[in-house]
């Protein structure tokens, strides 16, 4: 941000008087611009046990698969949010269960918010955003092929519930190192 | 927004080519500029079965009482932002427990992130947002005097879970109407 979005003049990236982080400020009206994260709303789209994925036609992580998923908007819910973002991917329409992961990704500054899904009758096919879509089984799924780690993490943890047939909330932390991620359980 | 944040350019409020809802899109540089909901996080600090609320010392809702509560900053955790705004409010310390309520206020472009929380020994007093800062059991709750319906909500269910020993997350969507708001639960 160089620039301010209310009146265009120049912004300073300083700690304001009465507040103890960085921010953009207005040289001119003195608005302060605050950054916050972002929310990226999805679901599991399951069917018969086997669970819906895309493969991305954009990047970042082109050609690789994860569960339709991307930034909630304005004037949406987060369940409207998973709806969307599963019919513009996968053109599939959804039942929407319970939330079932709560990842931050404090690197980029977002909050994954994962619901589980049931996934219609009326099929699906890939939305511009994707190359493909299909469903896959546990043993089927290309784990080696997985876009996102926060994708991984959930789609495990979701496989190690359908055993159990009992489905826990879970809320989290992937955290990047040096030999790729760490992710970390909070509940 | 009228000007852009990279160039200083103006900006249109428009539909960009392969998109269907209007963005801020520069006339110079053509970058789009996205607005995304933000995540307030805060928490339910017990003691001994009563809850910590603070009395605000800023608007919107100056003079009433709500829990520890603010947006979500970067580079920081959900329970992180929880933590640091029952720390900045109410000079409390908290060790965070299981998510409680993740409650969507669509008509201001918030979602709620409330945490179950248990206060420490180590005092409380008002933050600099805070006129003051007290527990009350159930009875004793300014109920009249709550900030915001969703802290309502959230502190209802709440009590109802004290009673029956069990805790369960919810979530759900606070709606504003004619009369005042509807809470809805999603689960």
């Amino acid at each position: 941000m160089k620039y301010c979005s209310d009146c265009g003049s120049e912004v300073e990236y300083k700690i304001p008087g009465d507040d103890n982080r960085h921010r953009h400020v207005c040289l001119g009206c003195k608005t302060i611009h605050y950054q916050n994260p972002k929310i990226v709303a999805g679901c599991i789209p399951e069917q018969a046990g086997k669970i819906l994925l895309c493969k991305r036609a954009i990047e970042p992580q082109y050609g690789k698969w994860t569960l339709p998923a991307g930034f909630m908007e304005n004037d949406e819910s987060t369940t409207q949010a998973a709806l969307r973002e599963t019919l513009e991917e996968a053109n599939a329409t959804v039942v929407i269960h319970d939330l079932y992961t709560v990842i931050n990704l404090t690197h980029v500054n977002q909050v994954y918010l994962i619901y589980r899904a049931a996934l219609t009758e009326q099929g699906f096919s890939p939305g511009a955003e994707s190359l493909e879509v299909e469903l896959y089984g546990e043993e089927e799924i290309p784990w080696d092929e997985l876009a996102f780690p926060v994708m991984r993490e959930t789609l495990r943890l979701y496989f190690d519930d359908i055993r159990t047939g009992s489905y826990t909330i879970r809320t989290g932390e992937i955290i990047r190192n040096d030999s790729g991620y760490e992710f970390t359980l909070h509940t």
